[in-house]
């Protein structure tokens, strides 16, 4: 059997970059963002690396993840102070030097124009690895930046979420992996050997177990993933079908 | 001159295990919680790395973390479902087989007694690496796993918070990251060349700036890290007086 082009999966790698997150003053919000923002352009994330403002674990984290993946995405360490690193740090790892981008430069001193005008700090943020292109940057002044399959974004999430809106459409992705969950106030523990069973039936699809315990009871949600619809659906059935018989009342779409 | 031992830094890495991660479904609170928790014991988060429920991937990572840091942390895949597998991982990792710990499997069935009794599945919560010892849980009946320099925890985060409370004081660490923060209403852009000499004349901190967007206004706060109490003091009073010098408002304690 040859398998299709749109079989193909395509994958992203994710590295946050930022001593904030790794001390825990800040709590990362762009682990989710791009993960969403990923399944909708048919692009799965494969592995995210959350590494300090040191260049050296930044190359080396950037380097590991943009071979093993059809995309990588940086977050964080594009602003205008010292501990902003990120494009000397992508620039080493690709071999390239770091150049001031005229476009950038022309869009950083016209939104700094009212507002005290360009410095040299602020034209850190025009700086780009040679070889550069630009994502439009519609929240603030500095753009985000695209070179090879490196794309650096803002650490801050709205910031990044208006660069993600920017990329939109614009990366080739497969079929995206659809999910259906089915929820169940049974302790997973209960239902472990029908969960394996459906999904030793279904060779595309996965099946995953949340716990959770509210209300004081405790419950799961399973969500079935597959990209093929007509296996979600089998799948979906199969287990549904071996809750029912084993006396377990299930909720589709999830509790 | 000699390193006194109490200036040895301890670095722990940190794998989260789990697909609902990767695909964007749950936003992850372990790394914040487990980042603020080893700074209190003096221990610094160094790296994360998130990976899929893919046994080599989580061999991987966690032979990667475990060499490079003093300890390894893991969140996730140790329930009783067939996509956890992080026991299996670790114990490949470390060149050991897997065993059922006779406590561990005692602890269960004392917690399953009211609940329909030990099952196949339940039983998996009892395995570990051979050689592991136990995290004890006080919020739900299995425990997490220590053997050697990495630690299994939960990925609930609830049922994490209680191991890591189970775990403290046993970990040696170093002195603790101490920090200062101070609040400017000043675009960082503006103030990058102060926040550089400030770091740049105390070689034992490290300035973080964390720009925000709050009221209609542009802010920061510029935090402020050592190890060293006095270092630490000395830099935030050469900081201070610079932004007074240039005219800049701030805030001690951060906006």
């Amino acid at each position: 059997m040859t398998v299709a082009s749109s079989d193909r999966i395509w994958t992203a790698g994710l590295v946050v970059i930022g001593d904030e997150i790794l001390s825990g003053r800040t709590h990362d919000k762009n682990i989710a963002q791009v993960a969403s923002w990923l399944q909708v352009q048919g692009i799965r994330l494969a592995e995210v690396r959350v590494v300090p403002d040191i260049q050296e674990k930044i190359v080396g984290a950037v380097n590991a993840l943009r071979e093993e993946n059809d995309y990588l995405f940086t977050t964080g360490g594009i602003g205008p102070t010292h501990d902003d690193i990120t494009v000397d740090a992508v620039a080493e790892a690709l071999g390239v030097g770091v150049v001031v981008h005229p476009t950038a430069r022309a869009i950083l001193e016209k939104y700094y124009a009212d507002k005290g005008g360009i410095t040299e700090a602020r034209l850190r943020m025009a700086r780009v690895p040679q070889g550069a292109e630009l994502i439009p940057n519609r929240m603030s002044g500095a753009p985000g930046i695209k070179i090879g399959n490196v794309h650096l974004m803002a650490g801050v999430p709205h910031i990044t979420a208006g660069m993600l809106d920017a990329l939109t459409g614009t990366l080739e992705g497969g079929m995206p992996l659809k999910s259906e969950t089915i929820g169940c106030w049974t302790a997973e523990s209960e239902v472990a050997e029908i969960l394996r069973d459906a999904e030793q039936a279904h060779e595309h699809c996965q099946i995953g177990s949340y716990p959770f315990f509210r209300d004081g009871k405790v419950g799961a949600n399973f969500v079935v993933r597959s990209t093929d619809a007509d296996e979600l659906a089998s799948c979906v059935h199969t287990l549904c079908d071996a809750l029912a018989t084993a006396g377990h009342d299930f909720t589709p779409g999830g509790i």
